[in-house]
């Protein structure tokens, strides 16, 4: 007994910890089990040199030190760093253009001009007959986001050998939305609390700030804006500019800038004045003051993001003004200092009887070119409001003089909150790949974001966060992807959300094929199966109140009629679904011809939109030949069984990823199956009042009764 | 450079994590250096043999196989693990009292006699001539407790060579009370919000809910109350009830049992019932109803802990009856199930013109001998509401027909929040030191707590938890000794805080000698320097409104007279302090004779509670010869100088320990500096007005007026 002991002694551990908390996100670095994948890594990387040395070439090395130490299993990679001439051993340089030797210089030439200020170059070379991997851009942070894509390669274990990546952003403002309150509560937020622990700031520095910032440069995210849309106008004071400003300088090494929404009553709030009219001279004044003031503290602030006149905020409107007279006099006072403005074009009035997906559209469209140049306007993916799956928004292509940025939402207020898997950067890519026609054929949503349909000199993208003090981030594990997801997609557009999730999975979980092609599997199909159980064929905005979680489709009580489900499905005894055709709102018109033509006739109708542009009878035949009740009753099973199939697979993995995270994704994926069911029963039951049909075969039956779902009730649901 | 490389690749991952954010407490189980250590220890346990198979026995097996693997650095430890008999191989052995062979049972049948259920021996023992240690007790709490005591062993590096270990609990009833509501903040929680996740329960199990009860189940902790006593009546609906079973099902094998709040008028709140009335059929009926519904979720349910008539709470005096009638009316229901009731004995009234320190006692000893067998009176451990320093309670050792359960807060409403590095099993220690003298000499407020003094059947201790969603759990670091040493205490109040320290910082830091004695020393002048920066010689309550952080002795608006500071330091022209003496407010009168005469007369009273029963000129000559002016103002520059010691004896700790908690307490320790002064100053210049006095030498000027202070406001300041 006692030699066996011995030799376990010996079986260090190697072995993939069996309790990860996800904490490490897809920057885990665990060691590499495979002896000749490490020793070929190891061969390549005998020293590490930097020509820079900056905060950002710091970080950038410090990364090389954990994530080498990690996969490699060495026990200190700083060791290998040094900051002189390369010597006669094969490594790793980290460079600017500008400290390279002539000769590389010469040699990278064209490989330069193919990038931005944050493009980078990482490429084999052979110098003094010693091969290197060189890793350089025009700046600090492009070197930084080549060391992480870098790292990438060994997470994934590619080979080092002939090196030859260049890549760089295509579009410029990548940023996420935190829709945190000063309270610490998240607005529609379900992993924990706000990471902003403001009231230890200025002088605690949380480990996690880093950790973030980290997490974001490594997808490339460039800025945050830390404070909640719906603004309160105290983050604009000195003492909370101070803590912000702690911020800014944990993040700056990485890149990323710091931005905060603007509440634009503060001038009135904080600044003693009586009116907030963007056209008073006192008011913009303030604003100049308060701008400055803001520099003062954060010398490289990014902007302003403005919720005005939207639910319930101030704005311009307030006193008779408009959307381009607040967001200039923002851009005005921002302009001296490089700053943007990003206006949401999120709006819509109860005053106003049209339907609302035309609002927004009716309200901007006619700005077209009257913004400052350093104004974004920044709109939600489709015109209601981040549903399972929405036509993309009109205003996309609209206005060819604006930059417009596109709003995704990556925490799910609609899409199961943190508890169900859904796979986001596969609905983002549907959005982006989408042709608006506005320019003719090709003029696809993401070319209207990058800005090359319109030759737009500013481009942007934001991405309201996930992101909480759970300890995983975001609540579940398979979320994370959501987070990496968008950042990759902010970076470039045009990536396949499937190799996204190729490697998001090699980074976070194992390269082991068959555990990648599984949970691949899972996250491809996680998607359709939430528009399946929820809202299939265009059906929208059915969801119970305040919270959003779980289905509501008999809500017909609030103040506001376009809160109310019924208001969005209008299903009554002759069928179900908005009739935006012609014949109906007319919101098809805002469409390109083309478009406009696709969508309003029922042939060409892409049927996952039908019931978003078409009121039609129960009786109506799908494509399938089955009737429109059967078909949405079927979808809605089908939905469940999608659920099924992804417990399934999920059971697979077991004992081939570690124990914890293991068992927290099968927690959550058996809660989705459970709600998927009652987003099934609680939906058909309440149609079925109209339709007055039996289910079609192969579709369960309700354990519970219609009134038992309307009964429910969630006291202290979160994100509310 | 290669053969560098190849040489580092074998140095592996040994040394202490550079990256330690806190969350595995003092069971961080980090292998031992000393191979010397380790392999003595190795040697020691060929083979791990347990005699009963439960779920306790089980995670006590768990538990060896995560602190051993770590520890002694092997892959796994199962391997060794067995439930045969004992072969030929020293090992360890887990057992219960009815598993022993009958030759073990007369072996340690003396043993057996000096503990209670709860109670563990750990012995080595001659087996078939090979030596074996065995862990043992009349129950499986039992063995886990000595398996984790075991642990212990190993964790400070001592021999495990003749061990013979006896321990039991003084205490019955070792809970914490979680402040937390049922929206996931805490009221006075600073460690980020409640860890309870409600909305994701029951189906989602946080990995976090079983280390936290491995965690308190490591220090004896065995009740955990789940939600504030400012109560939510929801919590006792079936949809809640769901919820806490799924959390009493974790705890259960850590030996843990569930309690809840109730409040008092649930019966109309979520019964539908239109009196609470405790006299009230329905309402006595109702309680037995749902009394009996928890049980049927939860078969081991603790009990209730109930506030009532305090602070806003409803109660029965809202119906003319008293904390009598409504205690025995829950008693009654709970007493079929087992179920104890908690009463709190934290009252005061507004109405009440008396000093707010007499009014519980005055209130609840006439009840003495009054209450149900299950019903225990929690007291908090000074009269007034856990202050910085407070005299004890004079209802310990008045009541000696009803059974007092001490309630000490652990987490630091008026003691620096979480930033503040105050180390409380210090002054718990004094608080359960101290004698009452109501049985004469001796008759400490230990002896009343533990049942000693008066033969209670029926004991408990309560901890108002500091626990939160922070990674680290308490929000900083040392302030995790305070949950350890609350758990300590309760387990055995006599322990010295010195001891206390000493084992949680080798537990949680480093058995390093020098690492160990300058932590100890910081912990333990911690609580004497917040004592002295904040509340010196007995002045109390002068917290900043709503918040409590920082000062407010100026506070003197508030709607309740016993809410402001200006009550109870009653500073003017002619002096400081608060009158409790004969000629005073007669609070002395509450304690024994002896305690009375002490506190009474000023030659006798401690200097530490001076101002908490004198009002005294600014003249007043102190034991060292100055004036009270001077002494004050020298006491609040003390406090300052501790905490720079403290600042100084941490940097010394560089190197020595993992870089995040070095870095993390470094940064809270300044921001306690920055608060000493704060509260120094603060106090200091609002006395200054009353005593026209110069500050002595030595006592640093403020940089801020008095004004500047008043003006300081925290808009959004955890835990309110």
């Amino acid at each position: 007994m006692f030699r066996k002991i011995s030799l376990i002694l010996l079986m260090l551990t190697f072995a993939i910890s069996e309790a990860d908390n996800g904490y490490n996100l897809w920057l885990q670095y665990v060691q590499i089990e495979d002896v000749n994948v490490r020793q070929a890594y190891i061969e390549k990387l005998n020293q590490i040199v930097y020509l820079n040395d900056n905060e950002t070439i710091n970080v950038a090395l410090d990364e090389l030190n954990i994530g080498l130490s990690g996969m490699l299993g060495l026990s200190d990679v700083s060791a290998l760093v040094n900051s002189e001439k390369i010597n006669n051993e094969s490594g790793l340089m980290l460079a600017t253009y500008s400290t390279l030797s002539d000769g590389l210089k010469r040699e990278f030439k064209s490989d330069f001009n193919k990038i931005n200020e944050e493009g980078f170059i990482i490429k084999s070379v052979i110098i003094n007959n010693v091969s290197q991997i060189i890793i350089t851009g025009k700046t600090e942070v492009a070197v930084l986001y080549g060391t992480f894509r870098f790292l990438k390669l060994l997470q994934s274990h590619q080979s080092l050998n002939n090196l030859n990546i260049i890549d760089a952003p295509k579009i410029q403002k990548r940023v996420l939305n935190h829709w945190d309150n000063l309270d610490r509560t998240v607005e529609r937020g379900y992993s924990g609390f706000s990471i902003w622990d403001w009231h230890r700031l200025p002088d605690y520095l949380d480990f996690r700030y880093t950790d973030y910032a980290r997490a974001n440069a490594s997808v490339g995210i460039n800025g945050t804006v830390l404070n909640n849309v719906n603004a309160n106008a105290n983050i604009l004071t000195p003492q909370y500019l101070e803590k912000v400003a702690a911020l800014a300088k944990v993040f700056r090494p990485y890149g990323i800038k710091v931005y905060l929404t603007a509440r634009f009553s503060a001038p009135m709030e904080i600044g003693g004045l009586k009116t907030s009219d963007p056209l008073d001279e006192d008011v913009i004044s303030w604003w100049k003051q308060k701008v400055k003031e803001v520099y003062q503290f954060i010398p490289d602030f990014g902007g302003f993001l403005v919720k005005a006149n939207s639910e319930g905020q101030p704005g311009p409107q307030n006193y008779g003004r408009n959307h381009v007279d607040g967001a200039n006099m923002l851009a005005e006072a921002l302009n001296p200092f490089g700053g943007i403005v990003m206006w949401r074009a999120f709006v819509y009035s109860e005053h106003d009887t049209t339907d609302r997906a035309k609002q927004a559209y009716s309200e901007f469209v006619p700005f077209d070119g009257k913004f400052k140049d350093n104004v974004l306007i920044q709109v939600k993916n489709g015109a209601i409001d981040f549903q399972p799956r929405e036509p993309f928004h009109p205003m996309f292509g609209a206005m060819p003089k604006t930059p417009l940025m596109m709003e995704f939402q990556i925490t799910q207020e609609y899409l199961g909150q943190s508890t169900h898997t859904v796979f986001l950067p596969k609905f983002y890519e549907e959005v982006l790949k989408t042709d608006t026609y506005r320019e003719g054929k090709g003029s696809t949503v993401a070319k209207v974001i990058d800005g090359s349909l319109n030759n737009q000199k500013l481009t942007g993208i934001a991405g309201v966060s996930n992101v909480g003090t759970d300890i995983n981030w975001t609540g579940n594990v398979m979320l994370q992807a959501n987070w990496y997801g968008y950042g990759r997609l902010a970076w470039n557009p045009d990536l396949k959300a499937e190799n996204i999730a190729n490697e998001w999975i090699r980074m976070t979980f194992s390269n082991d094929i068959a555990v990648v092609k599984t949970i691949e599997d899972i996250l491809l199909m996680s998607h359709e199966a939430v528009v399946n159980y929820m809202t299939p064929f265009g059906l929208h905005h059915i969801m119970a109140t305040g919270h959003h979680y779980g289905p509501g489709p008999w809500v017909a009580n609030l103040s506001r009629p376009e809160w109310n489900p019924v208001y969005y499905h209008k299903a009554d005894a002759n069928g179900i679904g908005f009739d935006r055709t012609e014949k109906g709102s007319g919101a098809t018109d805002q469409y390109a011809k083309e478009v406009s033509k696709e969508f309003s006739n029922l042939n060409s109708c892409p049927e996952e939109y039908l019931l978003w542009f078409h009121h039609l009878s129960w009786e109506y035949k799908l494509k399938s030949g089955v009737t429109l009740w059967d078909g949405l009753a079927l979808k809605y099973q089908e939905g469940v069984n999608q659920v099924k199939q992804m417990v399934d697979y999920w059971k697979s993995l077991e004992g081939k990823i570690d124990q914890q995270r293991f068992k927290e994704v099968e927690m959550l994926l058996n809660i989705q199956l459970k709600e998927a069911k009652w987003w099934r029963d609680a939906c058909l039951l309440y149609f079925q009042q109209f339709s007055k049909k039996q289910l079609p075969q192969g579709v369960e039956k309700s354990t519970k009764s219609l009134e038992e779902f309307k009964n429910m009730t969630f006291p202290f649901a979160p994100g509310n």
